[in-house]
């Protein structure tokens, strides 16, 4: 029914393209250029970050895909540089981007998408990002999916791409995506850009559900640092190659969940490979008023300098967690809550119950913390809402990379 | 007509004494258990923690408060553990140290009032917090205030106190604190206790008001790690042994002034001591819509690992201040966006102007952030509202502070 494509991405469904290049934006010897393209139009889904300091291309996006979810053509995307900030002439470079595009692409305009992740308040440099794009263009090929992974890389570690196919009643389809996250990521969208291809048939507002559905699963649901960024993009593509056409509820529902698959794997995959990162964390917030409030404890904790320097020395300081919790601007009775944690089960060991530490052996908590992913179950005992967010911990490598990032 | 007292503290005010003692709840050879004393009997106010999860100390002090805020003789007040995550044991442990108190100084449980500040989830070793009170009780003395503000330390690296002496219609009062604090530092109260004595004779009423508006322009302002504790609070206690009393105008205003003076002052000191600080920044936010809109900003730039980690070195990396900024939920647009930088005037260069970066010297801006001490001015463009924040860097010291408090 819905299986998992080894070293899978963009390029993993039928139609689709991918090229990259060294613009030099970045250091000299790394992509930085990366052009995602499709020979038949495609139907367009976005997801932009609700930061009010949006970048130049997040401005141009959004205008691109008002006019135009149809028939998108090609995904342009930079790393070095975040062309945010940028005023005027950054609103101008994007376009130019756009136009530059098109010509090597042979199409129009409007049918180009732009990404760009990096630095902020520096303006691009043109004649190198010109560059970048011809060449990019020159090496588009149908398995380069992996190398356009590696040119929107900023202070990622790996590159980071999975595909899927998904039996459905017409024939298979696939979907393929690439991420980049690493710094200022936290729901609500992230210095992530996540660009997802289909070979399926599906209508532009059907589209936008299935993405956004996706993204709330998986994208808006995980933490680093909590810093929204200035750019954050997840993008879906569908050209149709596949013949097979999406709209009877029971594939809707079959594509929704290899969707979902991939966009939490990859989203998983950028907290794993958060900046200093050395623990991956499942928090599972139950017992809320409701599903709201669960995330809102959820997010509180995730974010948490104290609880996530805690994680870092793999000490089982859970007071930091109720404290966190009671700060969420959520009502609950500190004496009804209960707090367990484990590996692979969050039940594994009781440690809170009715608010006071029970008889557990320190021992058996710092084995758990100890683990480079364990989950935490908080329940509040106030409601039935529930809420699951991924976090990593607060190292002291994620204070070398961001006291020195720009030297 | 205001005069700093050096080496003031809460004994400074006539009337006062304080006596400290090793209760050994902290590592020996250490002060941990603080009384502060006034034969007289003291009106009282009180600001305590928002948090859910409220300390016992805490849940008894609002109690005692509500039966009595006129004759309180008394604070003790415990470093070492926190008595909070301690159920039932928990909330009778604080009363017996009511009692215990009571008992050594000769006066009524309800005189007393009760701080615990420190670990979370252990139960107090009430034979020691035992031995401690008795050996504090005997140690009281006019001029041990200083010794108070030591008692009260977790992991601040220096004691915290100061008076003030004000000049009003009938005669001169003073007033006295002592305060800690270093991790969990956030506004709405913090893991901070703060306690301020005065031998004004000021109504209770009146004494609440002036303490509320005191905090909401000092504690209310600080930010080290946007944690905020289970046992934060800050009391004022008003003897009258100056017979002194307040109730005109003018005599209310020079005395808020003097109180906001060094609630101001010992709050700035808590940020300069901030887990692993070596930076003291103040982020003044204008042009908000509204003062509220303008807190928002100013909190989230205050909490924000990128900008706090640029802070710690030293980079101008301003993009990351207008991202934060951006994710405050407030509208504004970015294209009337300011930003100004410097060492005592905060307008001393203008790094950002329109939302676009202005052609200033990245060594000027550079010098300015690497000066201890420096000013951040973001005018947002959208309105009057205006608000100041102070906080700290975040360095590899807070990671090794908290990645291990608990061993």
């Amino acid at each position: 029914m819905m299986k998992l494509v080894k070293e899978g991405s963009v390029t993993t469904p039928d139609g689709f393209a991918a090229g990259a290049a060294d613009g030099r934006i970045k250091k000299p010897g790394q992509l930085d250029v990366a052009i995602i393209y499709s020979h038949r139009p495609c139907a367009t889904a976005a997801v932009f970050t609700q930061n009010q300091v949006a970048a130049a291309p997040v401005i141009v996006d959004r205008e691109t895909l008002q006019n135009n979810r149809r028939h998108i053509h090609a995904v342009v995307a930079n790393s070095g540089n975040a062309n945010a900030c940028t005023g005027q002439i950054g609103l101008e470079n994007t376009r130019r981007i756009q136009s530059l595009a098109a010509n090597a692409l042979g199409c129009q305009n409007s049918q180009i998408l732009v990404l760009s992740t990096g630095v902020i308040g520096v303006q691009l440099p043109m004649d190198r990002v010109a560059g970048g794009i011809k060449e990019a263009a020159n090496t588009l090929e149908p398995d380069n999916g992996s190398l356009a992974a590696q040119a929107i890389m900023t202070t990622d570690t790996y590159p980071k791409h999975t595909a899927i196919r998904v039996e459905l009643a017409e024939g298979v389809v696939t979907i393929g995506g690439i991420a980049k996250g690493a710094g200022m990521i936290h729901p609500n969208m992230a210095t992530l850009l996540g660009i997802f291809t289909t070979d399926a048939a599906i209508e532009p507002d059907l589209l936008d559900r299935l993405l956004r559905t996706a993204v709330g699963q998986s994208f808006n649901r995980i933490s680093i640092d909590g810093d929204t960024s200035t750019n954050d993009t997840v993008l879906l593509l569908a050209n149709g190659a596949s013949g097979v056409h999406i709209s009877d509820q029971q594939d809707i529902e079959r594509f929704q969940l290899a969707l979902n698959t991939i966009t939490s794997a990859l989203a998983k995959t950028i907290v794993r490979d958060g900046e200093g990162a050395t623990k991956f964390v499942e928090i599972i917030v139950a017992g809320a008023p409701d599903v709201q409030s669960a995330h809102m404890v959820a997010s509180t904790i995730s974010t948490s300098p104290l609880v996530k320097t805690a994680f870092a020395g793999s000490d089982a300081n859970w007071g930091r967690i109720l404290a966190a919790a009671g700060r969420a601007g959520i009502a609950f009775d500190q004496n009804q809550v209960s707090l367990s944690i484990g590996v692979a089960d969050p039940d594994q060991l009781n440690i809170v119950a009715q608010g006071t530490p029970t008889s557990y052996q320190e021992a058996d908590a710092a084995a758990i913390f100890n683990e480079p992913e364990f989950k935490i179950l908080l329940d509040l005992g106030a409601g039935t809402g529930t809420a699951t967010m991924w976090t990593s911990d607060l190292s002291h490598e994620y204070i070398t990379i961001n006291a020195d990032y720009r030297t």
